[in-house]
């Protein structure tokens, strides 16, 4: 019994932000604080590369969840910013809906916090809507290990795609052909290791060429 | 292929508090003792909160499994208390299933101790009578983490969603505007950061007025 | 969409014990030695409690697996005892599947070292032959949590049910009412702190009398 | 060799509050948030019950690092209250030393956020000054387990005693009937498998004398 | 419902080890280096006790990500090895699909790195294109745990069957009679407890001997 | 610098068992409850087998502490018990340390619940009144890991020796030749796998003999 | 007994930062690649911010351990550089030692790659030659946990203080004072949940303005 | 206050292998067998590379705890190899200590299993008479984590030096250029992530030659 891949088409794909607020990123703790920032920002910079059309959605953010993370408006400046008035869900909000709709793109990568709402929520309306649904699991966060892993079971039960952000920019480049130095800085940026390859590469390279 | 979204709906939910009881609560390892009380709290507040009709139950509850924690009781004084003289699976208990079915509704929000068989066994059997059943992992413990996962997996196979009680709060509440100040003080009351969150915009707005 | 509750019986399950060997068990190290010895005994003595038709095997247990380990032997000492000459999936051993036929039972309870082989291969086999599959997760032991884990997931994957060994006893005895003394002693010989519990419990309604 | 066991003494120790604000705390991620909250209370209801002179100072509480947590103003709200403009070793204050020598103790519990420097530094500025410095390492929060470690470690290498809450509330106290009651209620409002011990106690007494 | 035992067959089975290059393998972080290396060693063994038919792929080895292993090599010096120039999916490169067909065989067992992306790619779309996959877990790394979890949720829900290098010699072999010498040997050189067993026992054999 | 080597002499040792109650032990969570179990009776089985002059204590064992363990009883019938009426340093009840200063020992073996009260305080006193005192770590139990930790370094650093049941058995046993079979006992009774290394043996060399 | 609080001072403090090349680098796993980059980075800034001066030294660069990582250059152009053509021991290579005698300070703050040797050996033989050593454990990386702390536990028993980035920040800056700005913007770049503090307030003191 | 650095040194080093027996080593679970097997064998591999006197011992190898491990005596065949009769401190056998003596040296490098027996007790024993003792603490192995650690403590508490089988290859070895190629291969043997760099190296350098 063979399975179709659903498979990330950066010509399909729109790419949700869902509640990076400064407010609510304290709250996570199932990653460190400079893992997850370094993941958000990432995923960011995946739909800046692939020039995704991105939307931005924060929950109340002139209250305690605080703003958005200034590096989401610096990223997206033109990108539909929805400020919901109240909706915990973001599909129930009209307009974060009607966004998405006009991309006229079946396929959504999303990340939030948290995981367990702000990401699963709005995950699993789309998915009854008929989207494919990828959550970048790394690019979410949540309260504790414990809480994260039962909001995965249930989304991914759902038919929720379970990915992290680095399987998002593979899947969606296909070939590094296709920009070998713009995927290599993407990766040099946010994954210390990879840059640390690239720096041992290029010294013995250059100094090949002495 | 997409799939309906099961979503709580606070007319249509029960809460089922089962074998919370002082000598059970004891063998819980899974969790630290004091998420795990705070946990139980934050549910039995969000059944107050959400006049959902709720169910208490115990088992032997005048042995060593000892009796339910008086938390429980302050909180629902009238709802149906069943004392089960010795069903295991309190969907065995004629008097339970009855209490459930007079409340007309079909989702049953499920916590207990221990997890993988006072929370498991009634999960399953509602399971199979057609409810919809949403555990709230947070709010059920049991012996160790390795239990814990074995159960999970059991359940979510079987087609129970798994939550956690801060995902059950908001996917009942829906919109912040339904009670704004009230979710903010349940939310307050049991997530230590977000009352600091409150705690810092509060002295901040109050600044601003002077 | 409800799912039908595979629900153990104790007059339809027969208990597997697979390869619980001197050498074999000094590989495990995803349970620490005390509590897997605690809870391979715990579900030997639930065999014993319910009258259990028990199949004991083992896979050249002449060799540096070591011999079956002496309180199998102590605990059945009619049981079918299975001493396969080579096959390592039990399943591909002719009187092993025979002695279980023998029985006319179809719920299958198996446990043993290691999990991702003498476990599962049998547990894969017996799902495809029609049986119903309940693992024993804490009585079956192997190298480490990874292996653990990909083996529960392979399992489960296959509609084998995950259980542990309180949850097997629970699901057999139904109601405390059947047996209130002997089930409290099978829980107090394996469970500390329900041991615990019981004693306190014992000596204040012995002050009580006084 | 023999050593003078340094022991905490009701009539001789201060307690120092350091820095428990609400935008620091959220930086504590070496405890569970519900963990850490119930110990910084635990610790400070310590404070009230033995009467304890106590000392409460913040950093720069206008600005990001947030206000003092209500709860310490509601529990002290006759205590010298230091807010330093500046200094981030509180030993570097002048009005909060005075303050400690005020007291004319030698024995100082120290808690705070964050570890590594609120607490480290002036504990080690007071070991310096002849004090006997006691540190409460569960009511003391920071960034991860990495820095509470080498923090511990040089504290204790530096003379400091590392305790517990629990243990600080034991060795302050010395013998049950002093104030049974009022010890019990300390345990049973911090520490809730304590508190299930006492419920089921209880009912058992009460069952006793019906 | 009993589903079919999907099993492996040394007749059936192919092996391909993706991206096994010193670089990428600098990445791997949810093992540590030691078992690392041991776990991809014991599987290339494998294939080689096992003539299973294996494949060796590549991904820009004179870059960064380094070249394949040494080891590889020298155990499989005839087998097919693309170079891929650039395709992220070796699925999407042509030669590799040729040669996996060019075997005529159906099972694919996976091993590589990283696992959310080398693995994880051409396992879905080889189950798309109707092959029964077969994930090595162990022989397959990834930057961390989180991303391992996630990765395996994905492919399992595509019906990919996980396992470990040690269930998949032993489903391969079978029978102990087929070859105990030679499984004997390999266990003993990538099982160090298991070596032990033997060590002690053909200790005691020697001195039963004389 | 050399040190000297404080090393146990089993004719001037004392073992103190301290509060094995079992209320107390439902608290401990810095084991699992099968561990800590095993670790308590593998001590006090040394201390029979050594015929080590023990004392036990208990406190408040009418309450909610609960009643000494029975197995402390079963194989101490003999020993000093002190109740202490409200003493929570054992130090500072009269009749335990003079049922100490009976034995004529200067070496004190101290374990107990909870580490860091019932074992630390009595161990920091007899260090200041000349004793050599060695801690048996694994048969102390405490709330959680970071508190056994702090535990530790205060008794440490105050020149207690920490040890595990094993270590203490073994110190004082010297020679295996003092009494093969019996210190054979003792470990097989407490470490499965040693007991597995036996059964292992004795088959082997049973069948030398046939 | 009181002890000097060897406290870091601004005036006489020098920055040693061993062996941080791109191929050891990519051997640390005893922190997330992200976290140990970050803090690195940190420490960086912290010897640019405080003006220290700084000393920079690699092993065998040109070879597999790899170039410096540019980020150290960047920071640092004018400082030493001392390119060790072959001592482990930084302090066995003169031109090193001398470097730090250039600068007449005695108060030296290392860290490198790895912990247990580039970090533990020259501080080990600074404390020798008197200097007061300072070695900051989370910008300092080795194989694992286990490697980290017996290499922390034999530096401290040399007399060696422990400490992280964030606590030699703040002991050097002795008052927010000095400096608010800039060492708000250091916390800001290097602790994202402060930068989200900083964030949040931000925001509501520009709305207050309004 | 300055501290003497006591450094290995090759010259006055005698390496001390404690019983590495088949049997016993199955105990060990605070290292992976893995892990533990490489570390061992690596720092026997240091014992040859440095042609240190080497004195292996064992406690009982006819019995259950097993012969020692082929691997040492195939390293050392001629060294002296003391098969204790009973004494479990191995300096409580006169052979071994002589054998020590003999050398002359005063540097004792030690690792063995179990930890807080085997190589702890003559770890003690020697620093009462005179010795340096560099215990080897990932050479070494016990039951689990918590007595690690504690045994880690006892040694650490009484002088003893905790490191690594790599910090002792580096401290003994000094300077690269002492034998580049020998310790290249020697670290590439046993640190996989290691060989990488040189693989990853070496082929750029030829490639740079074509």
């Amino acid at each position: 019994m063979s399975a179709t891949y659903k498979r990330l088409d950066k010509d399909d794909a729109v790419l949700l932000m869902v509640d990076h607020q400064s407010g609510l990123i304290s709250l996570v703790q199932d990653f460190s604080p400079d893992e997850f920032r370094n993941n958000v920002l990432a995923l960011a910079d995946i739909g800046v590369f692939f020039e995704l059309p991105t939307i931005l959605t924060t929950s109340f953010d002139a209250g305690p969840n605080g703003p958005i993370v200034p590096e989401m408006l610096d990223r997206f400046p033109d990108a539909p910013f929805i400020r919901r008035p109240g909706q915990i869900n973001a599909w129930d909000n009209e307009d974060f809906v009607k966004a998405i709709k006009a991309t006229g793109r079946k396929q959504l990568i999303i990340a939030g916090v948290v995981t367990d709402v702000c990401v699963s929520f709005p995950a699993l309306s789309a998915i009854e809507d008929g989207y494919d649904v990828f959550v970048v699991t790394d690019a979410s966060g949540t309260f504790n290990k414990t809480v994260q892993q039962a909001a995965w079971q249930r989304m991914s039960s759902a038919g929720v795609q379970l990915m992290n952000w680095f399987s998002v920019a593979c899947e969606l480049h296909r070939d590094w052909r296709n920009d070998m130095e713009g995927l290599g800085a993407l990766l040099s940026n946010h994954l210390p290791n990879y840059r640390n390859l690239m720096t041992s590469y290029t010294k013995l390279q250059e100094a090949k060429k002495e």
